[in-house]
């Protein structure tokens, strides 16, 4: 699953003794039934990328999917998620700079109208990130825990 | 690129006035320069995963990088990062309720060696996947930005 | 005391040396006097509301009460307290699943008028309930903790 | 239902054209199930206990059940609840006076092994209490809740 | 000094060597130089006000001092100090009970124009009261306490 | 109240139609019972502790009363109060100057044994002081606030 | 480079076997590039500036950059720079005494348009400047951290 | 005085009415006196140090004055203070890229005994610093900022 586009006769080689046609037949069940997606992820540092940063903002009550919403749009962010706890929408955002993030943040997100507060961390390391994430192979999520 | 399997054929019909041949050997030049990868997203709701949240981390000085590298063993962990703010390490998990999110934080994470004070918020909308971001089509993220 | 439609010839019973009209007598008395309450208890978990969330409440001044009586009429609120710290009502919410808290929480409540900021917390395990409180055996509270 | 010990026959004319054997027919499946239960519930302030009080803890990284076991134990505790945020612990306490509650805290919650930090709020008013909770007569809670 | 009514003749035979003319010199030109004040301390828990709470508040630019003059008028408000960091102005309050502490709080404090936010905390047990502090016998601060 | 010392034979004139022998006996029998104490107040201004500062301390569970009590005994401390929320320990202390304050807090004040974090906050201005309270003229709290 | 007024010659004669001009040709190269400057630093303490604070603000957004420069303007201003965390802006300010700074806070730093927050913290100890930095002799500063 | 090394010669004829000898004599009265310095500021930025930092520490008791003592032998570390309020140290350290920030904060900074808890913020921009400050010409500190 590591390279999207390893042809299905490579994959079954590879699988050891599966025919190419059963890959291609699991792997387009796999599709269809929107298990799966085949994505192409652009490398931020090879492409200068050199700052991720995390955005964490506090919204005005009843703005916050607007807001939410409005954030996705922008090229430089990554992530949008809504939460429950002290911060109501994370972001990530990528940036050439730490200059960039900073006018970013302080020039276009905190202008969006609802937004009352934003705090912005930088993460100078990712070690896994969501495109890395694999179905998980036991059943139950703590029964792999306790095991790993 | 939202699609990581379309045949070369299908992309450079969609792009207009591309042969497919120039179509097939740009995106190999990416592929092999290490610009973009191409990978097999697995959907986690379709799977059962209903419940995402974010575990946030204080870790014990010397410990990080350490705790970082375990956390990202665990199948149900999709992202570990680490970050310079009042948090050192930043994860999101998947899990099928709240209670296997509770017992893999409680029981697992809280034991890891090093780790002080864990803190989760549940997620329940996200917007915007890393694997959704594009390379950005201007130079300068904050330029695009005041444009959005 | 926890099966609260048990004839009063059974508690008869079980407390031994005591007859039925006695403990009849000494129940209408309890509840005459207004120092018990008989009631039916409804278990959220097997009517399919599997989460319970504390959501904390900061309220603009002046608000605090009528916030706190509006809450109350909401079906899915089982406990609103004005409390006097940081946070100026703390409310319990019964749910089918995250995202029914988080719309409730996110379309209701923050825009109840005087509403400045909520914080949400899963509450995956509650172990002792209030109406599980009995009445103390011993005079002093922190006298009966000692011996705990 | 807010009267548990009510006889049914009481229950079939209130409710108009229901025989009383049709109301101890669905009472007693009610409670066979388990979808309800009768239980008689003090009324701490007619019995001299004045004040309620949150006792918010965090707690040692695997010691967290066991505390909260050893907290259902004491009986001046009404509440005892684990959650995913910043507190690992959530109690309500009941007392006749502050320097009852202060004693408790201070003397044996501080001191149950892995308890961390405790932190004690008043709460002077309970509007609405988790034995106050009805079955919602509405499917779904935000559904009900806007009605509101 | 514990004692400000005590005739000068007591306080010179207690010191010993020393004249009741001396100690009647001394005394009147520590009061006449403003040095120190005689002064009738109420004790507030023999007069039934059994609660003492510290509330902070947080206060608009530019009204901390009208905010802080008008506090000093309340006749259950013992202390008002304006302080450096996260909290503009510190009251310690007195009451016969937490109702009384509260709806001061509630009604009255958060309603005085600029008051922000506001955060009561009880304080059970107060060891030492400004007005035991005595002249230091020492010349430096520091010096006395290592001694201490 | 304002001056302990004044004669009765003064405050008897002052206040009208009442013989000296009135105020004596009145007097004596608020001191006789406990309800007032008349007492020496030094002005620390006046005696160059030029710096008021509090001190907020968390402390190790089951050390509370023993360091507060440890803290009575400096000469720089003039208040010690155990609070029930964040904060285990309040103190305020009078110094020289600033360094003096640190020196005290950093030397002294964080080596007791069961202090685990001390947070310092310079009060400018204290505008109304704990012994400048008097006994209230209504019966409840509330209603003076109220009225004032 | 400790002292900025010292002649080449003598800086030549202890960097040993260097010749007079050698230096001023260096030290005019560095000037010319920009890589240093020679400044006079007064000494705020032996001017009578007994008093350092960090004033932390937070700004409403959009006013950051008006509000820091406006800062810049004070001359008890020391330092002005914006930050990506909590805090929007920190400064430090010296002052006669602890008087000084908290008017020129509350009277001036809190009344500019768009601060809404502010938060005073005196810095009793400074050991090391800004003005004290020196170029690193080595090349990478994790290098000469870990030698140091 | 922006120009530490401008012969004296020069500041006689900018300062119009000022005999070069005049100006010598007063430059080295100050001098003299420790009323000012001078002393060559190296320019981070021109030198390739991109990255600006604030890096906040919580320090055990005790251990403060030897902690910061030690960070002011760093080469990358250009300010270090010890303040009041929550915060028992604070740094400025200046960097290559984010990269070198974090991993002097992890491996260095946390592991230097006693150090607790670091919390680091990047800052984008420095309006005014440190070396930046002038004598105030009016005598007051509040006052100039007024007439600001």
């Amino acid at each position: 699953m590591e390279d999207g586009r390893m042809p299905s006769a490579d994959i079954a080689r590879r699988a050891g003794n599966v025919s190419e046609r059963a890959v291609r037949y699991r792997l387009g069940r796999l599709l269809a039934e929107g298990l799966i997606r085949v994505v192409a992820i652009p490398n931020p540092k090879s492409l200068g990328y050199n700052v991720i940063a995390d955005v964490f903002l506090q919204v005005d009550a009843g703005s916050i999917l607007e807001v939410a919403r409005k954030l996705t749009e922008y090229e430089c962010v990554s992530y949008v998620g809504c939460s429950m706890g002290e911060t109501d929408i994370s972001t990530q955002v990528v940036a050439h700079d730490n200059a960039e993030v900073y006018s970013f943040v302080t020039d276009v997100v905190a202008n969006i109208p609802g937004v009352r507060k934003t705090s912005t961390v930088i993460v100078p390391l990712v070690l896994k990130d969501v495109y890395q994430w694999r179905i998980p192979t036991s059943g139950r999520v703590e029964k792999t825990a306790r095991e790993g």
